[in-house]
Formats: C-alpha cells, sequence, structure tokens
C-alpha cells in the first residue's frame, strides 16, 4: 500500500492517511473484506505517530467505510464509489434538517389571528376596515409617471448608478426643506433615506438593541415595531394613553424602575389608536428623556394627514438637545410599494445607521429616490396631500356619521384629527377576536386590538381604518359591522339567560 | 404640605410622593433652602412605610433637588422652574453622548484604504480599474424605460401598492425559468426577491450566524461579505485559490477541525480573483459539504457574464440534496442602482430568510420589479446580455493585451473567463497599498488585493476592473499603471542600492 505524506502541507496527516486510504476504498483499490494493516505496523512503515493512525482509522470508521474488531483488525465494509460521473458522491441522500441550523429567533410565531386576517382580505366581496394603506384609487399616477420619465429621460444612466448610502443628496434636502416647513429644523446631512419607516426602525433596532434590554412602546402601537423589538430580544413596557397620549406618570416610573434604552413614540394620529399626544405631554415626554437620558424614536408616518386646521408639528421640532431620532415614510402619504422613508437624527446617528445600512443593502433604490425627488420637485406631492386630506377627512366622517347611526349601546369610538385609523372599544364582555370572525360572515374586515399590544390588554378593542374603503362602501361596511355585533349581543344575552335559567333549575342538593 | 396618595395607581408610592414634591420644588411652592419634614414624620403623616420616604427623598435627592444631611434633615437646593412656557424644563442643555448607546460592534473600523480609494474614484481625471460595476455607457435605458412606462401605464395601481415580503410572483417565475436555464432546477417558490445580493447575504448572516461561529470563504473573496460576517461577529475561514478554485485539501481540513456554520463561495468568474472552480472541484465541495453537513452559500452575480462558448452552470445545478443556498443580482447584469436580486433555496430558507426580510423592510420596490420582470418578458435581458457580453470581451481582451505591452517584469495576470475583474500579482517586495498611491499620482485606480483578504495576506496582489472604464481609455490606463510600478521598482532599486552602499560604507567595529 502506497500512501505519501507531505509532511510541510496545511492538512494533518491523519488526514492525508484517511483522505487516500479513503480513495483507495472509493476507486476499489482496497476491496470490500479486505483489512487494513494494524496500526502499530501502518505507523511504523509511514513513520508516523500510532495515534496519527488511530485517528485516521477512527475518521474512516466515522465515514462508514471501514469497520474494527478488537482481534480481527480493521476490515473495508463499504462498496467501491459508482462509477457514473454524474454521482461522483457514495454518500446516500441526505437532506439538511435546516432548522436545526437557523440562529433561534426570540419572537414568537406569528399569530394565526393575523393570517386568518390576511386571508380575509384577499376576498373581492369584504369591505376591508383592516387595512393600513392609502386609497390605490386616489393615487397621483399621473404625476407619478411623469416624473418618472423626466428622471430616466434627463438622467436615466445617473439614476441606475449606485448612490451614496445615507441617499440622493436632493431628496434628503428636499425632505430637510419639507421638516423644516414642519417646525423641525434639520439639514440635509440630518438625513438617512431608508426603504421605509420598517427598515428605519430595524436599523434603530440593530444599532441600539441587545437581548434582554428595555424599550418602552405604547400601548397599543404600530404592530411593525412590537415584531422588530421581539426579533432582537427586546423587553417591551407597554405605556397606557389617555385622550392626552402616552401617561407620562406611567412612563416616568418606568424609566425609573427599568432604565429603558429606547423610548418609541408615535405622537400623532397615533397608529392604531389615532390619538396625537397633547402639547403639554410633548414637552414632559422630552424632560423626562431629558432627565433619564433615555432617546426618543418618534414615528411620524401620518403627521402631513390632518383634518383639522391644524398642521401638527412633529416632537423633532421641539427637542432642543438631540434626543429625538425621527422616522417617516412615503408609504402612507403617496405610494406603500415604492418602499421609501427616512430617519432625521443627530450626525451620530445617522452615521452609525447608515453603517449598518451600507450592510444591509447598500443604498435604496437610486431611481426610486429620483423620482419621488422630482415628484416633490414639480409640487405634486403638496397637490396630492392637499387633495388626500380633504378626501381622507370625508372618510373619516362618513364613517363617524355611520357609526353614530348604527352603533349598538355600548360602542364608543374616539375621533382622530388625522391619519387612518379609528379606535372602538367594545361593550363590556365582547371580544374583537370573536367579532372578527362574526363580521367576516358578514363581509367586513376589521382588526383586533390585542394585536397591538406589547403584553396582553386589547381584548375589546378594535381598529377601524377609513383611508382604504372608497367612501361609498363605508356606510355599508359599519351597517354589516353593526349586524354582526348586534348578533354578538343577542348571543351574549341568550348566554346569560340560559346560564340564569340553568342556574334556577338546579337543584338545590 | 398637602401630598394625595392615590393607592390603586400603578405609580408606586414613593413616586407619587417624589413627583408631587418635585412639582412643588420646580413651580416654587417649596423655597431653596428650606426643609423637608424628617422622614419619620413624613410616613406617619402619609399613612406609609418610612422607607417609602426614604426612597422618595432619595430620587430626589439623585435628581438634585434636594440635599440630606445627618443632623440637618433634607434641604431644597435647586432653584424653581423657569416661569417660560418655552422651557419647561430646568435641566441644563445636555446632549447625548451617543457612542455610549450603541450596540458595540464586532467588525474593524473602516480601513482609510477604502476610503483613500473612493475620494480617487471622484475624481474625473482618473481612469478606474477599481470600481465593480457594469458600464453605464451600456445600459439599455430605452428598453428599460419601454417597460416602465410599460407597467405603469398597464397597471400603475398594483405596482405601487405592497406586494408579498417572497417578492412579485411573476418575477419569481421569470427567474425560476432563467435558472432552469442554465441547469437549476427550481421552483418559483424556491426564489426570495431581495435588494441585490448584499440583503441577500445579510439576511443569511441574520438567519445563520452568532458571534463566535465559523464560516468558511475564499481568500480573496467579495469584500460586502467580509464586512457582512465580521458584523454579526462571525470568525472567517480563509481558503486558497489555486487555478481550479477553492482548495479542497483545505477545505477539508477546516471542516473537521472548525466546523463552520456555512461554507461561502462564489464559484464563477469569482469577485476578486476571476478565478472559476473547476468541474471536478465543484463535485468534491458539494460532497465535503455533504458528508460535513455544512450548508453552501454560492453567491453568482457574475455567471451569466462569459467570454467563451461556455455558458456555465452554477453549482446549485449539481446540488441533489439541496445544500446550497443561491444568491444573485441584477445589479451586474442590469443596472446597480435599481437594488434588485434574489436567493434561490430549499422553501424553509426561503421562509426563513422572508420571516427576516418582512422585519427588515417588508418588501421590495413592487414597481422596480413590476419592471424588471416586464423588461425579461420583452427579452430586453437576454439582449442586453448578449451584447455585454461581446463588449465586456473586447474590454478584457484591451486589458491583456495592453498589460502584454506595457508589463513591467514581475507583474503576473490571470485571463478570467468571464465577470469583470483581473487579478495581478505584483513583482516581489511591491506592495499593492504603495501602488495604488503611485498610480493615484498618474491617474489611474485599482484596488489593492489585501482588502479582499480576511485574515491578512494579498498584500502584493490587485484587482484590475475591466467593465466599467470605456475601452478606448483601457490602454491608456494600463500605460499609466505601467509607468506608477516602472517608478516603484526603480524606487525600490534605488533603496538596495543604498542600502548596499551605506552597508559597504560602514566602518567594521
Amino acid at each position: 500500500m502506497m500512501l505519501r505524506l507531505e509532511r510541510d502541507s496545511r492538512t494533518p496527516l491523519y488526514l492525508q492517511i484517511r483522505n487516500q486510504l479513503r480513495e483507495m476504498i472509493l476507486d476499489g483499490t482496497l476491496s470490500e473484506g479486505s483489512r487494513l494493516p494494524p496500526e502499530r505496523k501502518m505507523a511504523a512503515a509511514l513513520g508516523v505517530n500510532r495515534t496519527t493512525v488511530v485517528n485516521a482509522y477512527r475518521e474512516l470508521a466515522a465515514d462508514g467505510l471501514v469497520e474494527g474488531h478488537v482481534g480481527r483488525g480493521t476490515t473495508i465494509c463499504r462498496p467501491p464509489l459508482s462509477s457514473s460521473p454524474q454521482s461522483p458522491t457514495y454518500l446516500p441522500p441526505h437532506p439538511l434538517v435546516w432548522s436545526e441550523y437557523f440562529v433561534p429567533r426570540t419572537e414568537g410565531s406569528r399569530d394565526p389571528l393575523l393570517r386568518d386576517l390576511m386571508a380575509l382580505l384577499t376576498r373581492s366581496d369584504v369591505i376591508s376596515f383592516a387595512a393600513g394603506i392609502p386609497a390605490p384609487e386616489l393615487y397621483p399616477l399621473d404625476d407619478f409617471q411623469q416624473a418618472m420619465t423626466h428622471v430616466l429621460n434627463a438622467a436615466g444612466q445617473t439614476f441606475l448608478q449606485p448612490c451614496p448610502v445615507e441617499g440622493y443628496y436632493p431628496l434628503r434636502q428636499t425632505i430637510a426643506r419639507r421638516m423644516a416647513r414642519r417646525g423641525a429644523t434639520v439639514r440635509a446631512e440630518n438625513i438617512l433615506i431608508v426603504t421605509g419607516s420598517q427598515q428605519g426602525l430595524d436599523l434603530i433596532a440593530r444599532a441600539f438593541l441587545r437581548t434582554g434590554d428595555e424599550v418602552v412602546v405604547e400601548a397599543p402601537t404600530y404592530l411593525g415595531a412590537l415584531h422588530i423589538f421581539g426579533a432582537v430580544g427586546a423587553s417591551l413596557l407597554g405605556m397606557p394613553l389617555d385622550e392626552e397620549g402616552m401617561r407620562m406618570d406611567v412612563l416616568e416610573n418606568a424609566l425609573v424602575r427599568y432604565r429603558p434604552k429606547l423610548i418609541y413614540t408615535l405622537p400623532t394620529f397615533q397608529n392604531p389608536s389615532g390619538c396625537t399626544m397633547a402639547p403639554r405631554r410633548r414637552l414632559q415626554l422630552l424632560e423626562l428623556a431629558h432627565r433619564h437620558r433615555v432617546p426618543i424614536v418618534e414615528d411620524d408616518p401620518y403627521g402631513e394627514l390632518y383634518y383639522t386646521d391644524q398642521d401638527p408639528s412633529p416632537l423633532l421640532a421641539l427637542d432642543q438637545d438631540g434626543y429625538v431620532i425621527y422616522l417617516s415614510t412615503f408609504s402612507k402619504i403617496l405610494f406603500p410599494g415604492l418602499r421609501l422613508g427616512w430617519v432625521a437624527a443627530p450626525r451620530p446617528v445617522i452615521e452609525r445607521l447608515s453603517q449598518i445600512k451600507q450592510l444591509a443593502d447598500l443604498h435604496c433604490s437610486t431611481l426610486i429616490q429620483g423620482a419621488v425627488h422630482e415628484f416633490c420637485q414639480q409640487g405634486a406631492l403638496d397637490r396630492h396631500l392637499e387633495r388626500v386630506r380633504d378626501l381622507y377627512r370625508q372618510r373619516r366622517d362618513a364613517m363617524l356619521a355611520a357609526l353614530a347611526e348604527v352603533a349598538p349601546a355600548g360602542l364608543e369610538w374616539d375621533e382622530p384629527q388625522g391619519g387612518f385609523n379609528l379606535w372602538c372599544r367594545l361593550p363590556a364582555g365582547i371580544k374583537a377576536r370573536q367579532l372578527m370572525a362574526e363580521a367576516a360572515r358578514q363581509r367586513v374586515a376589521l382588526v383586533p386590538g390585542e394585536v397591538f399590544y406589547p403584553d396582553g390588554g386589547g381584548q375589546e378593542e378594535m381598529r377601524l381604518n377609513f383611508s382604504y374603503p372608497p367612501i361609498a362602501q363605508i356606510p355599508e361596511g359599519v351597517q354589516r359591522l353593526g349586524v354582526a355585533l348586534t348578533a354578538l349581543l343577542k348571543k351574549r344575552k341568550w348566554v346569560e339567560e340560559q346560564h340564569d335559567v340553568e342556574f334556577a333549575a338546579q337543584p338545590i342538593v
């Protein structure tokens, strides 16, 4: 038996021996049933330590190519390699069990409630109060197409090339100018373009959070934030809301007790509750953040969708010392399918988030950034906002009017001053989960409140979206909802009666 | 002093006491220098445990509002809140030190070499052999604009709405069909659309890797992969390449010794080396992965950019048992600014990556996906590929010819059969870092080899890109490079001579 060992190779000797023996077994030089030389003899022949040979034989045995028997030596036990060039391996098919390879995820499995809801939304006969997106029929398609054609015509090459990770500079300037109009003085250098505020949040989570870190959120809050913070293993502190927004007494308590890493808030036309944080609260929030030295993440997708005369400033506008990391997106004010949003923050934060974004996806589509910039430059975004503010206000009013007309006793709702959502509290004892099922039978969709809570709660609350359904469908949808709710109320009454009857009928033992 | 405690509030009693006292201090009800009641007295008055009051006073002291002195009690020491409504806080400006808030990053700081290189590339007088992107002047702009106009006209609403996280289904089908033509049988369900293979790699890193995990890479390899794997704290095992690609003996050794989590390879027209893994090696790689049960990540951005008659199949095409996670992108074959690529993998992998992508950015731009799908459907991608294969071959040949003509002795290079890059070994003792500096003076840019190595090495190697510079510039660029290299060689010789002279002139002590 000829083995050639290279003593200065990077491959250890035992592997060189194993590899060469394996070749000989697989190509038939060593036939099944024949024996390998005893370890001591082989070691002497090769001039290596006996352990080296023992290890080589062990590897072969582990691969099923030889068997060792005390007293009988080491026997070849595998057939040689098939001669077909298509199957150079003698290994039996053996797919990987992928789940063993994945990093375990800390977030819970997906709620079947959301799956059921998604299934419901694909049905064309359903009136949806469950969406979270703008009305497609209001999309400013012509203006956008014009902007797209313009950038492709004028500088197509440029807009199909890479751009800096922070984003297309003129778009960053445009966004900074728009924010200044809303009272928040930021420079283009403070803007990072991201693929929607979802990515902004994900980058923030990756930059700031580790497993076990505490994060303050509103309860209820944006579902995507719950998932992102959950996925990095953060522990969530849900702050109750009242009519002025996040409760500051509870927040202060949480800051003292848990020293959270971040405070996440949607202060304006909150999703899902529609609630807007009162000016006084905003100042208190900033003061508390300042005192406890906790950064605030302000998520503001709806701020420009106001339905009164008041154009609300973001929290960022009040921030003197740079505690606020601000997020917004074109998904609600323009098109959700574009995937374009931004972060406004102090430079050190922008730099860190940019480093992470560089790894995550290099930069956002240059073409999409160019087209949106052109769209804004043409004044099309302002025209569009003016138009949709009016139309969404009408939808909100239609929903409020319909609720006032058909709502059964015990249903309560808030009147949002902007945004997409209207928050309802159900009559006592009625679960939104049940109502969702009953409403599905009536061909109307809603989102049960509980999915928006970090830690239980919201079972008797629900979110109704009024931006997505055409205005003509809103009264009919609310009507159907009323039918569903009335059916549940009747059922509840019937169950109570039965309970009373049964109770009365029970013999007193 | 009037304090009102709510015993069933969620705010602990000590915080209620603290908050009310703080209010009184800040609004001046309690003036500076005055004293708080002794703890015991206060506790009795409020009907609470003394510890509760102690804790409340401690909080106030921590906030700098009171000072406690043994024997003198607790004294108010802060001025009241300013009465200006604009500054409701008495806190002095105190910006956050953001670096204290960031999760520490495991990757090293950015190489200044790369920064210098980037600065160089912005100069218009520089001929760049340092890019990694297709030639902008070859972009199929008209066809793409037509595709974009078509999707916006035909179904603009649809393409501006959200799409499933896995991607626009017809595009997934198109990609699956294109891959089948290259010998890899995958279904649309095995395709996940991502924003470039950069995102694909990042998702894979997030799905599979934790700090300290070992990952096999080629040495040299794709720079972005080094950064991504480094950022999750993985430890990299660099496999040397020979003319047939990754060395299998070293790989086997690494698999046995380090049990890596993943094997990352660019088997076809590798970036940066231009090397292609030989067919025999591909089978060995699959066998080793199979035997050691390690998934392979195949990165294949250049496979369709071949300059011989041979259209190379991806490794995936040989994979019988689903060990390969395949990545590719439209960045090299179409436009880098689009941000569109894909992963092809077994369903469990697609599902896991989709979950992570859902958190990361919901989905890729529906509009970009629609436009690229339409572009492929019109046959424009195939036409474009046929055209650029021819043109890039000409650029490669121009670079090879120029090198043959002007290269100083000792410079060696490989002849890549496809892709964008040509790999050179410098004459002994010449560092690519020095050459980059000297070449910058000659107005030509290259990438030093060392940036592509996971663990040192490559100091005397460099990457020359031939896809980006217009063909007319290539001879001139190579000429400049030759001048720079000759200058360094002369300098080396001079230094050696000086050394000899000095050495000879030294008195023998």
